[in-house]
């Protein structure tokens, strides 16, 4: 099975916002990039990531002002995430046991990609129907053998 | 391949909002019931679906306020569905190929469920695992009789 790295397009840009930006600095990359989760990054490392979900519940629900709150005060902490190294069917696993949207990619601290869980699902099933087609014309071969 | 109708759970509620409804409440349904998005039914009828995203573009991103905005003015419509009877596999080729995270179950214009992507995926890599182990043994029959 291939590592989760090789669903990372080289030389894609990772969008990021820092802990001290606002609220609202987030919801613009958000919509003028069409994606539905920012990472966090302070001195290069992760810190936490900001999501649709995260600006819904702890800024929209409570009435709190998208211009005024930082990222710092709404962001998911403690965020999991996994290496290149680590495999397409392992990194499955986790997206689908824990319901989550996207998955962080960390080599050595730094962030280099954030693969979403409908990407990585749908490789996973690729992969798959290619093991069902090799098994398959086994079979076939097997049948035209004997 | 099952049909759609086998990943839904008999007697499960499906929470819905009302186009006069304010965005506020949709809010509460969404964190209440833990959901990303809740489809909006009029007269019985599915006419549209508020999703985080919804709320994050159209309603933050544009300061309008939750507590005077409607579902109507910024709930997404026109929205896919299918029927119970659809495959599974078709499903999953809707979901993967337009990245959508829910898809509505419909039937005779009624909705009767909401199918996360997530379960979706998840479930037809159970059927392809199941497919490769069936052909697996298969072959490793054929192997012990020739």
């Amino acid at each position: 099975m291939l590592p989760i790295s090789a669903l990372i397009r080289g030389g894609s840009t990772v969008w990021t916002v820092s802990p001290d930006d606002t609220v609202l600095d987030a919801l613009n990359i958000l919509a003028e990039r069409n994606i539905g989760v920012v990472p966090v990054v302070h001195s290069g490392n992760l810190v936490g990531i900001f999501s649709e979900r995260d600006y819904t519940r702890r800024v929209g629900l409570l009435g709190r002002s998208a211009k005024t709150t930082l990222i710092s005060e709404v962001m998911t902490e403690n965020v999991q995430t996994v290496n290149p190294d680590e495999s397409i069917d392992e990194c499955m696993q986790i997206v689908v046991s824990k319901g989550f949207r996207h998955l962080p990619v960390v080599r050595a601290g730094e962030l280099i990609a954030v693969v979403s869980a409908n990407d990585l699902l749908a490789q996973v099933i690729r992969s798959k129907e290619m093991e069902i087609g090799s098994l398959e014309s086994l079979l076939s071969g097997v049948g035209e053998i004997t």
